[in-house]
């Protein structure tokens, strides 16, 4: 039992996003778990999940994680919004690994940071749509009031690298000013890509408005479930990072640098589905 | 022979586009084709193609290619720029039916239009940096000077509804602003999605520069290779209209009826790859 352990401490985490905003949370895992062996799968070809419904992206999913399982990972984890918005459940019934996602991580650290119990959340359109931040802060303490905003056109910015721009100001204010008079004292930033336009963000809110980035929280979940299940890799050799991507498209390395925080290695483009 | 060319005639068009850009191209072939019968596919389930690469948009197209050919059609109307940038050589080699682009159409047009011999063109990033329009236009006249521009965030500020939008004109102003000194007198709209847009287009480059609508060049194309054929549909039935998609996202009436001009019916879910 105990050479079993050892084994699975070596394994790797197997994480993945729709494209490339999972890097985010990727980083925060390397900051927080810097001997863990990971692989990665961003479905560059098929990017952006938002805007599709509920049964493709369950289906697409499936095949990533089947992918991902396939490598001999000891956990799942779901770097993406949408897909853990939709789709958990089914992973986690699917698969003998632990799963985890980015939206319970998120909702536990919005819950615990307000101190009104007047939370903001925002995300894509299916992500606001499926209203499972709501729910799920709302399982921790039903007395939080939880106001839920699509923010559609925030990726799409990040991917022009418009990070520090008029427009994207414009935007944000367009999408938050209402959060402004709302009286939230904390806002989830439900998707991989917001971090990046951190900064924007919190001027159009406030420094009031706390902001909990999903990444963080998650990262330490990852911790926490390695930890109780005493799988966490102690090896003091140089980590494993795999990152396998549906499609390369131009730009990849620079775009993908922006989310990662420094250079990918050994990426390999291979076709799902 | 006779019985044959009767045959063909009552046969359909077979359009497709990465998304519902191309419904603007067959809003344009109902105006000018009232008998034609049609089978549109959209790939509203990997939708945007204008961020991936050619080896993928290619795979894609000849899967979409191969669903309309087996509806038995007549024609097939690439109405999407990004691929017909990339695919239409392929396209063209693979299948027994007259395929036609959006490129080739728009390029005549602009050739046409401009007077002084300067034509700017925007689009998809895809679509400009494989430089095909500027090939197209030379190879009219190798005189006349092309100045390109990707402008990646219209059709995300399209399929949002900033139609008529603050953002929408800063943003147009920041890609456009550099025609307005360039001294293009005739301005190609190399996406079907920007024909939404084009009044903010208009105002932004200001009312000297003529907008080319491929759509429109496209549907007279289509017109023009029937005829030489002797294809057109000459019945008098009312025509059938069928719509296949990839996916059917929220928002899909909505947005469709934006760009179709009218209600989408006959709409049928399905898979391909």
């Amino acid at each position: 039992m105990k050479n079993m352990k050892e084994n699975i401490k070596t394994k790797s985490l197997g994480i993945f996003d729709s494209g490339i905003g999972g890097l985010t949370v990727v980083s925060q895992i390397i900051k927080k778990l810097p001997n863990e062996n990971i692989v990665y799968f961003g479905d560059t070809a098929r990017v952006p999940y938002g805007s599709k419904s509920e049964k493709v992206i369950i289906d697409y999913s499936l095949q990533i994680a089947n992918f991902l399982v396939s490598k001999d990972i000891k956990m799942l984890v779901v770097a993406c919004n949408t897909v853990s918005s939709v789709a958990l459940d089914i992973l986690s019934a699917r698969f003998n690994v632990p799963v985890v996602g980015v939206i319970k991580p998120g909702a536990k650290a919005a819950a615990l940071a307000t101190k009104i119990k007047k939370v903001g959340v925002i995300g894509t359109r299916t992500t606001i749509r499926s209203d499972v931040y709501s729910k799920e802060i709302k399982s921790i303490d039903k007395d939080i009031f939880v106001i839920s905003k699509p923010c559609p056109l925030f990726v799409p910015l990040v991917e022009e690298g418009w990070i520090d721009h008029p427009v994207t100001r414009m935007v944000a204010m367009e999408y938050l000013s209402s959060f402004i008079e709302s009286g939230i004292d904390s806002l989830v930033l439900g998707c991989t890509h917001y971090p990046i336009i951190r900064n924007i963000i919190q001027e159009t809110v406030g420094k009031n408005i706390k902001l909990i980035d999903s990444a963080e929280s998650t990262a330490q979940e990852v911790a926490n479930i390695l930890k109780q299940n005493q799988i966490m890799n102690t090896s003091s050799r140089t980590p494993n990072y795999q990152y396998f991507v549906s499609d390369l498209p131009h730009q990849f390395d620079e775009i993908s640098t922006r989310f990662l925080g420094r250079k990918l290695k050994n990426v390999k483009r291979i076709q799902l589905g």
